[in-house]
């Protein structure tokens, strides 16, 4: 997608060095648009542990060019199928919410097991990493054509008003390679000329609405409004919001769905208010393994650090300012689990589920072993 | 209560000048403690609107003293009444959601029509928000012993383990003149020695709740830890929240509260997971003209600034930094309502009726007209 005049997408390899592998610095966006090398293990490790990178997706495919950049550091006295089963093993210990890094891992690493004779473990990695990226890119581009009546229904309602679709966090083509989860079906309804609008969550206490997801919108030209993650449910209230889409990080067999802390209050709203909430992910955040969100998906909790600071730009540079008393600790939650029950659907690349065990076993049944 | 050594209430008349009211500077706090002279009726609607003092009873309470200094700027050659009711008038456009503004102003402005012959304006109108003070006072003490119980009751179930409350912006000493509303229960809790935690709810875009509520309870040694407004639903879910206490800005006959933006969201998750959710205000905060909150109930939207900026220490002074793209805008709404199906029950000087309008009546029949 656009950011400024060029075209980017989430993760690339670097056109002149094939060692090397580049992402956006989401840490520095909006205020600065740098890009990262990555050139080790170790660098996607802090990449992804830090939030240079983020989001299910492309969590999941930093974590697949991990391995390909494991093969440049492949000791010659240890096996080397060995060698990279740890490295995945240490990538996968990264974040421990979005199921889409051990998914891209366990894709990867099947293939190293698999190795064909002809094809060096690099070369295989890197086919590996690349096969995922076109996938992923695939799945959301059919999550935006699957997602696109829901907006063109609304649509009919209004009048030729905008519809105001409200999100949270950022699910946009920054979290995955390109498209979008989440935004997907928005970036399509308003390539398709249909006018729609989108109140983007600040979400806190990282601020990827604020920072992302309207900056992502902005580039696209798509109109937006900031608001605070307590506004929802008061828009919602006075029919001010049409439509609810927010992405995932791990979706169980029974359809709940882990996402960005806050999730759970919107769709309670949304719930409340008779508003239709989808959650739109590909089917590599599914965790067929899992039933009961709320008992089994792990939460992440992060720094506090994250929480009594917050990042912001002063005219110059990006710089963190304290929030509260010193005396203050606080509890940094990076994820909460919105059951089923308060979800109208799902939307994949196979098409639009119930979130019940049901359907979701019917549209995937070939993906479940 | 206490603020460093020293004890404090939200407003008072300066010791040594009579023509000024002083307040807590709640724009500086946490990070410097600092009062400002009012001097005139500009003064305190500055005072009131840039939310120098905020918070139900307090802007009544000032609005109240408003109408005292206002007779040090009376023209000879006018009706001196008249004067006052343009004074009044002037304070009650400060803010439109909290109604205690108006019975304030309401309260003083009949002492002042029918002030007594041996008594100047003057002295009416001091006495008069004195008595408003005192009686603020003796409501949010009330409001304490009455609420005690709740959380004497949780505490039972928790066999030694803190009572968790959750609380939302800031409804302690220092949004009513002392004690608190929502807090005022917390505080008799924690002088009773019942083990009490309280999450905060940072409360954006203003952050009341990291920079006044978690300031007031660290000042009185009360366990708190700051989270992110999006992160109550997650420690519900979890068992994590034993209770819920906010204040309210306006209450209707049928008790539907008017609470700052996001209250509505909580109560949500709270009734999700059968936690009880109380409000907790002075009769003052009653408006038994109104019915349906969400219909009825005017909402303030403020200065988009206020979230497309956040305000924090950057170790030196209180800056503001930008947490959004150049091109994007925000949407600042102050408040939302909580209709009564919602909540438990209504913390008041009475005690404590459930939110429907035949307990409201029933335990306030001499405040209705």
């Amino acid at each position: 997608m656009l950011a400024g005049t060029k075209n980017y997408q989430g993760i690339w390899l670097d056109e002149s060095d094939p060692s090397v592998v580049r992402v956006i610095d989401q840490n520095r966006l909006p205020f600065f648009f740098e890009t990262r090398e990555l050139r080790s293990v170790e660098d996607v490790y802090t990449a992804i542990s830090t939030m240079t990178v983020r989001g299910a997706p492309l969590i999941g495919a930093a974590a697949a060019f991990g391995i390909y950049l494991a093969t440049f550091e492949l000791s010659r006295n240890a096996d080397h199928v060995h060698q990279l089963e740890n490295a995945a093993r240490y990538l996968v210990s990264c974040r421990p919410t979005a199921v889409n890094l051990s998914a891209a891992l366990n894709f990867v690493m099947d293939r190293i097991r698999n190795n064909p004779a002809d094809s060096s473990l690099r070369e295989t990695a890197l086919k590996a990493a690349l096969d995922l990226c076109e996938q992923e890119k695939e799945n959301c581009r059919l999550i935006g054509i699957n997602g696109l009546p829901l907006i063109e229904d609304a649509g009919k309602r209004k009048n030729g008003n905008p519809v105001n679709i409200l999100t949270h966090c950022n699910a946009g083509w920054l979290a995955s390679i390109d498209y979008g989860t989440a935004l997907a079906p928005v970036y399509l309804a308003h390539e398709s000329g249909i006018p729609v609008h989108v109140w983007v969550d600040e979400t806190r206490p990282r601020n990827q609405g604020s920072r992302l997801t309207a900056w992502e919108l902005d580039q696209a030209g798509v109109p937006c409004t900031l608001i605070a993650d307590n506004t929802g449910g008061h828009l919602m209230q006075h029919g001010m919001v049409d439509l609810v889409i927010v992405g995932s990080d791990r979706t169980t067999i029974q359809g709940d769905v882990a996402n960005k802390i806050g999730t759970y209050l919107k769709a309670l709203a949304a719930y409340d208010n008779n508003i239709p909430f989808y959650s739109a992910f590909p089917s590599t955040t599914l965790d067929f393994r899992l039933n009961d969100g709320l008992k089994e998906i792990p939460v992440e909790e992060r720094d506090e650090e994250e929480l009594v600071f917050i990042e912001g730009f002063n005219g110059e540079t990006i710089e963190k300012i304290k929030i509260c008393p010193d005396n203050v600790r606080g509890a940094n939650y990076g994820f909460d689990i919105t059951p089923a029950r308060l979800i109208a659907g799902l939307i994949t690349e196979r098409g639009i589920c119930r979130p019940s065990e049901k359907e979701i076993r019917n549209m995937f049944s070939d993906k479940i072993k």
